[in-house]
């Protein structure tokens, strides 16, 4: 896979100029907590260093702030530096982090954006306060936005987080099953991943002063968007570089995690899927990822992830066309879902 | 110590008409809750067993929901079953007893309300997973409020929630510190307990439509009184009777809790304080529990949380009285806060 150079380089400009309009408003919420949290938080979001030294910023791509601005962007609203739709845009990002801190907790993973997850610096009890503060804040940010569209927006985003952790929660239970169905690990995925990236491009058109039926097709199309975005992620965490990726070359394997591609394989009825899940029935040594990898894709799952992922983007873009009739007037949220969805791998 | 009898009931009559007015708001948003979810959420209220069959309710006394509708009572607004002021005590009722799943976790607590505590039976992913859930519950309940006090009462509650982690965090720094302050013992103690006493007051006064300074001064009084009951709490944690704390005799002492009295005796610059700095050097068996707590109270720390109890009291009536100049039109924040602070040992 390729980036397109020139969708490659309209959504990073996009994800750039967001960083530099939301960082700010997101930064001085940070810095508003306490002491302990606020380090915590300071080093998670790659501002500081484990010591509290200052770093060169390792912060997210800021995709789901990205969308709320260019869904409000796409429906006409203003969304400058100033306007209260950055306050929601790191409202979202806050509540992305909150789940991130909170996951690598209860998955035990050790590496995020190439460094030491948080609670393997501070301990699991500091990343479990910290994430909670850090949705506290969140949905502090929208309490006080006087905008007509907060209270929706907080309402929706209430919502998304219980969505969120319905999908950690199946996540978590997968792992424990032996069987999961492909329909069951697409819902999971769904609320896991899509349901935030929708509720990022609910709320901007919220902001946007869009009606209700704009802003129920622009969260399917973020959602659709979102569940090509965890296909491709899900690609990237059996054949990603270690390099781009920041974790250890077939992780998602080595745990024995059920993404995608790879309940796609378990449940292909093939001679490949059920060595896989021989593979997966033991405790997976380093040397069984090369071996799963190739079963996975003999099975057929990476082709259907692949295949998959074109299709969601497909729906995501009949989805946006409901709220946005003139596609060429939702530029940003085209290069974004294609940024997403084209990620060299 | 012994309840006035009158007192007593007329507490235990609020409470109990809390309980009925609250609880089926409170049931409503947490059967909304997604499967896995909703069942750890009815085990830790009490409302079902570990395997989903209903049970006679173990549900927590509901000081909290009592507080913020007897402020709305005290400062002349309705307050009745129907009132929207239930969904916000509901609302209250749900960050309280978050606090208690993710505090559960963090503090490897195996004891609540005399039953095994939630993560113990459903282990700590779906524990922490389902604090976050009902957290945004919480959030969602004052959201959809459209009350003109709903967004004042969010933006207080989301500031209560970060002092709440705060204190939560200052709690387990102070296990593993040497030596801790009185006086910050007693700022962990108010960020803990009662910030959340107070923001329920706060909200209380708000949709009773009152003023900033009575808003404020219903704080300071639900924090002041909060800080009594946390005093009482801690002296129960030590000298309490099992069959009414539903936690092991001494339980805090043999967790080497740095709680108020026991701060209080480390401080004393006594011989006493001095052996039981000795105890807590060690780790501690059931068979040194005994003498911690003789040395606690020859050291005076068991004194010193009885006045400091009193004293609060008095600073709660003083500020109560700032926005209820006729305490007689308080009366049921008057017997709520006589209750916290006159269970029987």
């Amino acid at each position: 896979m390729t980036e397109s150079a020139t969708d490659g380089h309209e959504a990073a400009a996009l994800l750039e100029r967001t960083r530099s309009s939301v960082n700010p408003e997101l930064r001085r919420a940070v810095e508003s907590l306490p002491a302990t949290m606020r380090r915590v938080a300071m080093y998670h979001f790659g501002w500081e260093a484990a010591d509290g030294a200052p770093t060169a910023s390792h912060a997210g791509k800021a995709i789901r702030p990205a969308l709320v601005l260019a869904a409000v962007r796409a429906l006409g609203g203003p969304a400058g530096a100033d306007d209260p739709v950055v306050r929601a845009a790191a409202a979202v990002e806050l509540v992305h982090n909150f789940t991130l801190l909170h996951d690598d907790v209860i998955d035990e993973d050790t590496q995020r954006r190439g460094r030491p997850t948080a609670w393997t610096v501070f301990g699991t009890a500091d990343a479990i306060i910290t994430g909670d503060a850090m949705l506290s804040l969140a949905l502090g940010l929208l309490a006080q936005d006087p905008h007509p569209a907060s209270r929706q927006a907080a309402t929706r985003l209430t919502a998304c987080v219980i969505e969120l952790c319905a999908g950690q929660q199946a996540d978590c239970a997968f792992e424990e099953r032996p069987e999961v169905s492909l329909a069951e690990c697409l819902e999971m995925a769904t609320a896991k991943t899509g349901a935030l990236l929708g509720c990022a491009c609910a709320i901007g058109a919220l902001y946007a002063g869009a009606g209700a039926e704009e802003v129920d097709a622009m969260d399917a199309f973020g959602r659709e968007a979102g569940l090509a975005f965890q296909l491709i992620d899900d690609l990237i965490g059996i054949w990603g570089d270690p390099e781009h990726t920041g974790k250890p070359a077939g992780a998602d394997l080595a745990a024995r995690k059920k993404s995608l591609p790879v309940v796609a394989a378990l449940t292909s009825d093939t001679p490949a899927g059920r060595q896989l899940a021989e593979l997966y029935a033991g405790p997976m040594s380093r040397a069984d990822v090369t071996p799963a990898a190739e079963a996975v894709e003999r099975a057929g799952g990476r082709d259907w992830a692949q295949a998959q992922a074109a299709d969601r983007m497909g729906r995501a873009l009949q989805q946006l066309s409901r709220a946005v009739p003139d596609l060429g007037a939702a530029g940003g949220l085209l290069s974004l879902a294609e940024f997403v969805t084209r990620r060299t791998m």
